[in-house]
């Protein structure tokens, strides 16, 4: 029995998202197809979480039991070569223990990019949300500090795919203002524990609502501390949403045996 | 009688070019009907040069000579609502004097895109040429400065717009490797006072026969004072193409006056 690692980008733009869908093509659909072209084998891939349609991944990571004797150095090429080329296997990995994409993951890192300013980039239409207008980027950072830490983060999910619980902690929160070709960007990078629903694109619309001044950075622990949805921000859309990294411990060492 | 200048960024995969031809859409027939569904007056803009199909501007400009009143700072609003979002006019400027597009420009700089390395970036699809190996950008960086300065470029044109004259002058030249998300770029950005047809795309070919250690740096002036098109590299593909920026002095300063 071999456990595998992949790890995996695309460009979700036109895809119905990571997940097998009834209603269109899907990265786990693909891959899996791939996987039968080249081996002859049916399996199910595991990804580290569904992203939805829209959203992309730098660094999703899918898990996979297979017999299959394939070399780990020749799968991403073999398996590219049955990809369309929106999806693009980086890199394998022979594991030494039971591996598990979603099971194992201890952290994960979402990037989310906002283009503001008068005039749209026509280069970044499928990757990222355009606000036109300024946005006061200085109150967004500040703000986004305060997300930081273990929170009931009720206010900020979505309705449709409720969790047992609603704590989750993040670790990591960086805002930073970048300009490209003379476009304006602000972009989050956010790493957590887990994430709810919709969680980081509800926490972008909270931040995009202090950056238009709606709210204040205080406003945060009170959003939070509200445990009601309605008072946060909008779900920014998904286009902007990037999954950059998923980090991993294997189970025995979790509690740092 | 109004002298403007307009500023426009356009991503041109699906169109045939900057200008209008029978067999599809193009940059420049967009902004003259966005222009005439304005304004109900039918112009024809210049650009200061024509970009091929598949090539993309930051920083493109057009001239235009109209009698409508409509105000400066209601034109790039005013025609971006009647284009499509691949095509942004980001400024519209009025000029003191008959500014035209192609007479009155003293530079232009470019900028080439290449992917390289083992994995194609799925973001970068349109806007790069993916060469599947590594580069040597070190030798590719030497080689591509021993291209500045004043030299007969015949080596560089491309067959279909034979020029008078084949002598240009290279003012600048930065090469830079990048890493965008994991995956690795080389970015070329050549500033010239002119450029023969394909010359940017036949340099960036000829670069990357360096790269690939087919060609030394020291066989640049070689290939140059061959004048002879088959000994240089090949065309690279007009997607990793961008016109960055187009730079004007009025034409009864150009000489100094």
């Amino acid at each position: 029995m071999r456990y595998l690692k992949l790890t995996v980008a695309y460009d979700g733009t036109h895809f119905v998202g990571w997940q097998i869908q009834p209603n269109g093509p899907s990265i786990q659909g693909h891959l899996q197809e791939a996987w039968q072209a080249v081996t002859g084998e049916s399996l199910v891939m595991t990804g580290s979480g569904r992203t939805d349609s829209g959203v992309h991944a730098v660094g999703q990571v899918a898990s996979l039991v297979t017999h299959h004797p394939l070399p780990v150095a020749a799968i991403p090429g073999a398996l590219n070569a049955n990809l369309p080329e929106t999806i693009v296997v980086r890199e394998a990995r022979e594991m030494d223990y039971d591996f598990h994409a979603i099971r194992d993951a201890v952290a994960k890192t979402y990037r989310y990019t906002i283009q503001m300013g008068r005039r749209r980039s026509p280069f970044l239409l499928q990757r990222s949300w355009y606000v036109p207008r300024e946005l006061d980027t200085e109150l967004m950072s500040r703000a986004g500090q305060l997300f930081i830490g273990r929170h009931d983060f009720a206010s900020l999910q979505s309705a449709g795919a409720p969790r047992r619980s609603t704590i989750r902690t993040i670790l990591k929160m960086v805002c930073e203002t970048i300009d490209v070709d003379g476009f304006p960007l602000f972009q989050v990078y956010v790493t957590g524990d887990g994430f709810l629903y919709n969680m980081v694109r509800n926490l972008v619309g909270t931040l995009m609502l202090v950056g238009r001044k709606r709210l204040l950075p205080e406003d945060i622990p009170k959003i939070l501390a509200a445990k009601d949805r309605t008072i946060a921000g909008p779900t920014a859309p998904a286009a902007g949403l990037t999954l950059m990294h998923v980090e991993y411990q294997r189970p025995d060492q979790v509690n740092g045996v």
